[in-house]
């Protein structure tokens, strides 16, 4: 019998919870560093460059694909979100995967559940108040990954920057202990922001929604120019959104990048998130971008 | 220089949360298996005796000792709860405590912190009916000492049946991971179940209180001689503790030990919960049993 070596070993698919952490918790008690990588799949190079990322920090690398129902909202796009495990899969293992976790919905959330992890405050606010309910559904959802795969760290996308806020707390007041990395957001050659629903996006919108980014780039130069009044900053974006896009704009917000409180004036040496949410139709889109004012 | 041996060494104690985190994980790491024993303090038998189970089923045994704010309403007994950290940790120690985690209310509730662990249904019964806003702090304390002290399993007193039951819900519903167990209430020679709480009651009550312990004996004597109405249980125990006591009932339950929906009619071969809980004065006292209905 000859043994043919594997060139390219298929990755290792977990589904089932119970197996998932034991297997994290042999691991860890070998000493080796655990990153995970919670994606609702539909991965795209956004996700992959978190998977790197994960793979510099840590000896054993979990991409978890779970599309949580409780994150969406009454008439959000849950049926529709797309899914290709056997395509996401693959872009998992090149970027560097060691073990991809898929549990189901029920092995997830099995009759009789009734438990919730719940952040206040910040959670009110940008797209908390426009999604009710779905900060509770993340963050009940990563507490859970969390505790079944057992992470030294996690990485997550500066894209969702307010859920990068939230789950910081979450970490933080319920000393999960565990690292929260963030990586920048990967763009189109166009700005665009990558994301799984830029592909809901029709070709005239697809055109008109590099705007986005163009009109945070516009804020920055505000900014370094001298602006410190948020208002008159969110006035011009929504100005220049609004000429060059069909998108109506839900909000542009310049807030403390910790608490999410809005600045009524920009103090100098604040670090400062700009961030906006448009619709094109029904796709929401969100982008955003972290600035130093300068003192 | 002579090493005397150390006959009594010291417990250790730790009071910062990131440093018991450290210490555990590096135990873990170990191989070794962690039990934690959650406290307020006020260390009666009781407490010993969950201690001692601990200690059985560990290589490791940590008592934390914390009397949590969240878990108390508006005029409840957090100020003037008994505290005698000293006495405690000696008790601790001499059960087979390994480590007393002392935290300050400041390290376990720093500036900021917004976050909270829901169990819901479960906790609008009972305790939670009377008590809005306990559970809501057990769960989310019980949480985070789950994360600082990193255990492979927990002991409770079955005292507070509502907590286990609550408390397991949220193991299984955010994969802690961590197994609990739960130790039988410890009584007085006269058969009131041992409680911090004893402590306030005047002479006359406490000489009343054990009618709570016979109550429940002769509602399980008439389940044992085929009564099968828990109204007509109810209604026996409410009389027996009104016509030897000044206490005044609060509730009594004949329910459901999993999810504490109370029986209409009880089931044969169904496990019931008979819990009360009785104001002496300002003073609450609960006390229950599990009772198997014969078939």
């Amino acid at each position: 019998m000859r043994i043919l070596p594997t060139v390219n070993p298929t990755v290792e698919c977990i589904s089932d919870p119970a197996a998932m952490q034991q297997r994290a918790e042999a691991v860890r008690r070998q000493g080796r560093r655990i990153a995970v990588v919670p994606t609702m799949g539909a991965l795209h190079e956004g996700h992959c460059s978190l998977i790197r990322l994960a793979r510099t920090r840590s000896d054993l690398v979990i991409t978890t694909i779970f599309v949580n129902p409780s994150q969406f909202g009454e008439g959000e796009d849950f049926d529709r979100y797309p899914r290709d495990l056997g395509r996401d899969t693959v872009l998992a293992q090149k970027a560097g995967t060691d073990i991809v976790f898929v549990p189901s919905r029920e092995g997830m959330y099995p009759g009789g559940f009734v438990t919730a992890v719940d952040v206040e405050k910040i959670t009110g606010v940008l797209e908390g108040a426009i999604r009710p309910g779905h900060f509770r559904g993340v963050t009940t959802v990563v507490a859970k990954l969390f505790n079944i795969t057992r992470p030294d760290l996690a990485v997550f996308g500066q894209k969702d920057a307010q859920q990068v806020a939230v789950i910081r707390r979450m970490v933080q007041d319920l000393n999960f202990g565990v690292e929260i990395v963030v990586a920048p957001i990967v763009r189109e050659a166009d700005g665009l922001a990558m994301s799984s629903r830029n592909a809901y996006l029709t070709p005239v919108q697809r055109a008109e929604a590099p705007v986005l980014y163009r009109s945070l780039r516009s804020a920055a130069a505000l900014v370094l120019a001298g602006e410190r009044d948020p208002e008159a900053i969110r006035r011009s974006m929504i100005h220049q959104i609004s000429r060059a896009s069909s998108g109506s704009v839900q909000y542009v917000s310049l807030a403390d990048e910790g608490n999410l409180e809005e600045f009524r004036v920009l103090p100098g040496g604040a670090r400062v998130l700009i961030s906006l949410a448009v619709k094109f139709g029904s796709t929401r889109l969100i982008d955003n971008c972290v600035l130093d004012v300068p003192s």
